[in-house]
């Protein structure tokens, strides 16, 4: 099940990227034609390219040979497989990795060590490297400008539908372009793990800035949404700045382009990531958490997951219940020092549910009732404390996320 | 639902210690007689009383009148209701919790800060005080030292059984006895808050002391439960010591006396807590995760509730799935500076699951289900990095906990 109104958009090509997709019959069971799970993405001779990944400590080996190859030299290509994570898989797990990259670095005419590995899907059964070699040449083969969507599709895994955001801006009569794909629904699976993204620009950006960019992108997005609290050991975000925009590189965060750039590669981040949250696990509800009146971004951010990590905050939405006890509740135990409950105002959509320590004087059940049967609420809760804010997306908890989860292997 | 094998058990009366229960009608809809709701306990004159509550920073108001009357006087009277928190109730439930407090004092001739008020059950809405009022003489002239079982139902709300414990020792000729109640189904309920707990000794300890007890006891118990994660406003417990046992008063942790009464408390807390999970809602399995190996305890504390609250281990504990890559996901992002991942170790009871940063070459799958199987089974992780322990209680996630919390007010 999905929620939200996230349909794939036109893709706007981003000049120096090329994607290639094809069918490798990776995952167990699977067979060469089944469906895509193999991509790689070249971004031409010049492009900086940075990366954020999982703090999971059981992080995977493609993750720690990304990592390795990123701070050796700029990458050039990217290569993904859907079906097998090549996670909790040891050494053989890393000579794996290491293989798919030496396979793309042959085929393109490169140094491995340009070559970035991405896997998703289960943990802890080997890659079955025999398919990819013989998969890679297609991929290869498939560059194109315009193989966004193929792309979208073939790193997807239990994901509904593909996720893709798109935008450009114009800077001194040039339009930059700013396109992303993404994958995951909001939370590891039993053995399918991961939320990928990938995302690139034709402006040109200084290394350091792009590293900065990326980070902070990924912040305000892909670390802001929550389906289950669970987080992957494959998680990777990657911004790749080719600089063909025929525009002067960026290398401080001072000037109008770079103000423009970020607004366009946050705002495509954050679709990817409402994207991923609208494609959540049994999600009926597309929820946003938005906290103000903080004394830092912290200690909203810890309300913001406190409410939207609740069970019971997340089972009343399933039911549409507006249960202001559990939202208050979840906020008295997010462990925010000197909280004073009386200063705490709470709304669902636009009505006012709690304010002096209880329920508001004006607030009726019905009112509360016509936010919750919708489909997109909003729980705001000013903290009375201060001027900062943050927000986290989020769904409900369903029947369905239960049986998903309950009987994946079954 | 409820898992494991919780007898009520036999119940040694407390020297000092009376217990009276009756019905008063609490519960919005509910009458005079439908079943028991309000228990005052009675500790004799000399009596140390020591209590720990909720961090929630939207308390209750008969929490907040609790800590206000234990930092001026002596405790000699309880009065606890079931059907109404008394919570998110602003001044009136201020002025509500003193006038209980100030109706049994004249009742039974004390001062309105020698008593106690404790509330659990459903969130902002007004106490029925006529119904308090008309009850309570019934409550105190039901006081007796052999009330323990009525008071344990009294106090229930969602519980599907009684919670109690019970144990003696003996010293130099002595018996000393610890007997206590609790309640709760493992989580705040939709607005049936609360954990409680009253645990009583005739032992005299002084009141410092008594105050060590009682946070050392609650934390390696009910501060080691978890069903949900969300803590509720009105979680309170209780360590009563009246003395009237012929022995020595206890000043100092260094004596025999004082490890004996330890070690009994600990394990009466420990009874009650695991009582509360085995009742958990929709429980189907009774969980321990039992971490070793870590450089500190709190940091194997963080790894346990990592996985007793992961909604994908939850899922797959209720699947009987031996899903051993979502427990390591788990331990992953726990966020444990420096965890190096080839050097954990996670049994499934007896099984060796995970080494080496992957699937331990010894694992089957029909081992890893054998353990999966059973109702009570043990999740043991060793992250081979110190010497510290900890555990945690927990139960799986099941579709009757997504049904119990998105149903119940519908």
């Amino acid at each position: 099940m999905a929620v939200g109104h996230f349909p794939f958009p036109p893709m706007h090509p981003v000049a120096g990227v090329r994607l290639g997709t094809t069918s490798a019959g990776i995952k167990a069971g699977s067979n060469v034609g089944d469906r895509d799970d193999l991509v790689v993405i070249e971004a031409c001779s010049g492009s900086n390219v940075a990366g954020v990944f999982t703090q999971n400590a059981f992080c995977a080996a493609p993750v720690t040979l990304c990592r390795e190859h990123l701070a050796k030299t700029s990458a050039r290509y990217l290569v993904i497989n859907s079906g097998n994570a090549n996670a909790c898989t040891g050494e053989q797990g890393m000579t794996d990795a290491r293989a798919s990259c030496e396979l793309v670095a042959q085929l393109v005419g490169a140094r491995a060590e340009q070559v970035l590995p991405f896997s998703t899907g289960v943990i802890g059964e080997p890659m079955p490297m025999p398919r990819m070699t013989a998969a890679l040449p297609q991929a290869v083969k498939n560059l194109s400008e315009g193989g966004w969507e193929a792309a979208a599709k073939g790193i997807m895994t239990t994901d509904t539908r593909p996720k893709g955001a798109s935008m450009q801006f114009e800077h001194d009569g040039e339009t930059v372009t700013v396109t992303g794909i993404a994958k995951g629904s909001g939370m590891i699976k039993p053995n399918m793990a991961t939320m990928l993204g990938y995302i690139a620009t034709d402006a040109k950006v200084a290394q350091p800035l792009l590293e900065q960019l990326v980070k902070k992108a990924a912040n305000q997005s892909f670390n802001r949404i929550t389906v289950d609290g669970d987080t992957s050991t494959n998680d990777s975000c990657m911004l790749i700045a080719t600089g063909k925009a025929n525009l002067p590189e960026i290398a401080d965060p001072s000037g109008e382009l770079f103000a423009k750039l970020y607004n366009a590669v946050v705002a495509v981040h954050i679709q990817l990531a409402q994207s991923i949250v609208g494609d959540g696990e049994g999600a009926t509800k597309f929820v946003t958490v938005q906290i103000e009146g903080g004394a830092d971004r912290s200690e909203c951010t810890r309300v913001a997951y406190s409410v939207a990590q609740s069970p019971l905050v997340k089972t009343a939405l399933f039911a549409s219940d507006p249960n202001w006890g559990r939202i208050v509740a979840a906020i008295g135990y997010a462990g925010i020092d000197g909280l004073d409950a009386e200063k705490v105002r709470v709304h669902l959509g636009d009505v006012l549910i709690v304010e002096n320590g209880g329920r508001a004087a004006s607030y009726t059940e019905e009112a509360g009732q016509a936010v919750m049967d919708l489909e997109e609420i909003t729980i705001r809760i000013d903290l009375g404390r201060g001027k900062s804010k943050d927000r986290v997306w989020t769904t409900d908890l369903s029947h369905e996320y239960v049986t998903i989860n309950a009987e994946y292997r079954t």
